[in-house]
């Protein structure tokens, strides 16, 4: 039986996926060659149809990843020397402080408990932090932070460069880019994607500082340094041979993203969200996780179950649909309810329905 | 106009790559969880059917990468403290050389001009070398290395760590895994793939050589390191969210390749290379580039030619072919066909037919 995945990624794919997957067969473009035309005027259009949907400037660049995962390890790798600064509540925004360790960074960290959002206000940076981190959307707990979070760090801290990591919050976030030097996402959340490719934007301030870390005789890797993604960006090709047609394909999911209207996108995902924190607020097993109501994540909802999340997953597998357990510590007492593009809203009534 | 792509990579899909597309697609394989049983029975098969391929014995994991440029830094990084040795005859094989230097070890190199092969026997390595860097087959020029010059450097050198990239000559080679610590190579070559995952094979000295540079302190990296990718794979799981369809459909097309005989394809590959040489040789305006026919890779031939490539290019992809230019300098005066087994001896009549 077809399900309908409500999981917080991989999850539902978008409704015109497979059209477009089957057109990249039809056009061969599993076989075609990265430094060929026909590569460039995909690369350019998916580059073009994500600037439009997401409201990027030429101030920014586009690189193509393999995932966020490896994003956090070249962010870190190019734009930090000694320290950066990460926002921490949860395992995603954890794992990326812990990368910064790993890389043999002396990273710093305000930690909040799982489950609660940041007051940026109270948050101070080191003198000494290079790099502030922040994930606009924890999504193990739920948690968001909003768009003008990222502009009070910027304003307060100009000299620092700012980055969010959008897994999970791309496209529906509204970012300002004037005041954030990179973000990045993978394509298995909001975009309706399988896995496999990862978006990676930012700006000059980040290329300026991965050039002074290799003039320094920093280590700031081999494959997938800034430079060689700026260098091969020029050209609108990778540094070597990419997921050609993910990359296709989420040029057209953009484009069918624009053309419905990023802004319906977030009211959809509005309404959404609001049918699902209100279902749990007046069902006697469920209960929002994150208490703040301003912290409560549109895409992501984490609820606490009173019944064992497993039980409540294969009630709903039996009636076509899928959504996804609590996680870490919280597997077996939450469920995490993914809201993105891809699910509507009677799929959403229903789904909940059966609970 | 659908062509038959004799490129060396991306290049034409294997026969039934389409159809487990769709299974894949039927499968929603785009949506399952990576921590779920069905990506572990998944991750499991492609692991057996590989093994069975390759002659891949238990002493060695299965890794999954996104490519193999990106393995090369991974390898580096977590196998050589200081130096790696290098056997260079082409631009792949100089830029693996290349990232050792940017990931600031002090590798070594020994280097034969471009189409020519390497005598092992001949070949000194120092003392402090700790990895042996081969390019089984150099792409860019169609040169290749035997089987038994991985075996008589490993006799030698017993002591250091040997690696092969294996980068358009998988499955075709025939490896003895018992002399050789790791191999690697991408998906979208002779697996007839398209690109989007390289495939990471490693033993227990490998796992052991990045463990001791960790407790040194070295500068592993984070993401994708042996120890995280050894640690999901005792589960049949990966580090991040790796490329599902991909792993899948890599599983499916090495079953197809079992069924069909690893044997019948080595068979099927000499009796078209053989064809494609003497085409060459009975051509006057073509010359194979490689002078000695023992390092003539059987799986991608180079040939010099009078005419400007992109003329030859362009008259075949008229007749529905598409072959591939020389590579780097040679972009103009070579073409190289890619002998994989997703064409038939027939197709390949039919190309040189058109030459």
């Amino acid at each position: 039986m077809s399900l309908i995945y409500f999981t917080p990624g991989p999850s539902e794919l978008y409704p015109s996926y497979r059209k477009h997957l089957l057109m990249a067969m039809d056009l061969q473009l599993g076989s075609i060659n990265h430094r060929s035309d026909s590569f460039r005027k995909i690369y350019k259009y998916t580059d073009e149809q994500l600037r439009l949907l997401m409201n990027i400037p030429d101030t920014h660049q586009i690189y193509f990843a393999a995932s966020a995962t490896e994003i956090w390890e070249k962010l870190i790798s190019n734009c930090v020397e000694l320290e950066s600064f990460h926002l921490t509540n949860g395992s995603f925004s954890n794992k990326f402080f812990d990368f910064a360790k790993l890389l043999k960074k002396s990273p710093k960290q305000y930690q909040v408990a799982e489950g609660e959002g940041f007051d940026v206000h109270s948050i101070e940076i080191p003198e000494s932090s290079e790099l502030i981190c922040t994930t606009l959307n924890e999504t193990s707990t739920g948690v968001r932070m909003l768009e003008n979070d990222l502009k009070f760090l910027k304003q307060k801290y100009p000299q620092k460069l700012l980055c969010s990591d959008l897994v999970s919050i791309a496209p529906y976030a509204n970012i300002d880019f004037s005041v954030v030097d990179s973000v990045f996402f993978s394509v298995q959340k909001a975009f309706g994607m399988p896995p496999g490719l990862g978006v990676w934007i930012a700006n000059k301030a980040c290329l300026d500082k991965s050039s002074q870390l290799h003039a320094k005789n920093i280590h700031i890797g081999a494959h997938h340094t800034l430079q060689s993604f700026y260098t091969n960006y020029l050209k609108f090709e990778t540094p070597s041979t990419p997921n050609v047609m993910a990359i296709y394909i989420l040029g057209k999911i953009a484009a069918d993203m624009n053309q419905y209207g990023i802004q319906q996108i977030r009211d959809d995902i509005h309404k959404k969200s609001d049918l699902i924190y209100s279902f749990a607020e007046g069902h006697p097993d469920f209960h929002p996780f994150v208490r703040l109501t301003e912290h409560r994540s549109h895409t992501v909802a984490v609820l606490n179950t009173i019944h064992p999340a497993k039980q409540t997953i294969e009630k709903l597998q039996e009636k076509g649909f899928m959504i996804g357990s609590g996680y870490g510590v919280n597997k077996h007492n939450q469920i995490r309810i993914a809201n993105f593009p891809s699910t509507s809203f009677v799929d959403l009534q229903k789904m909940l329905h059966g609970l």
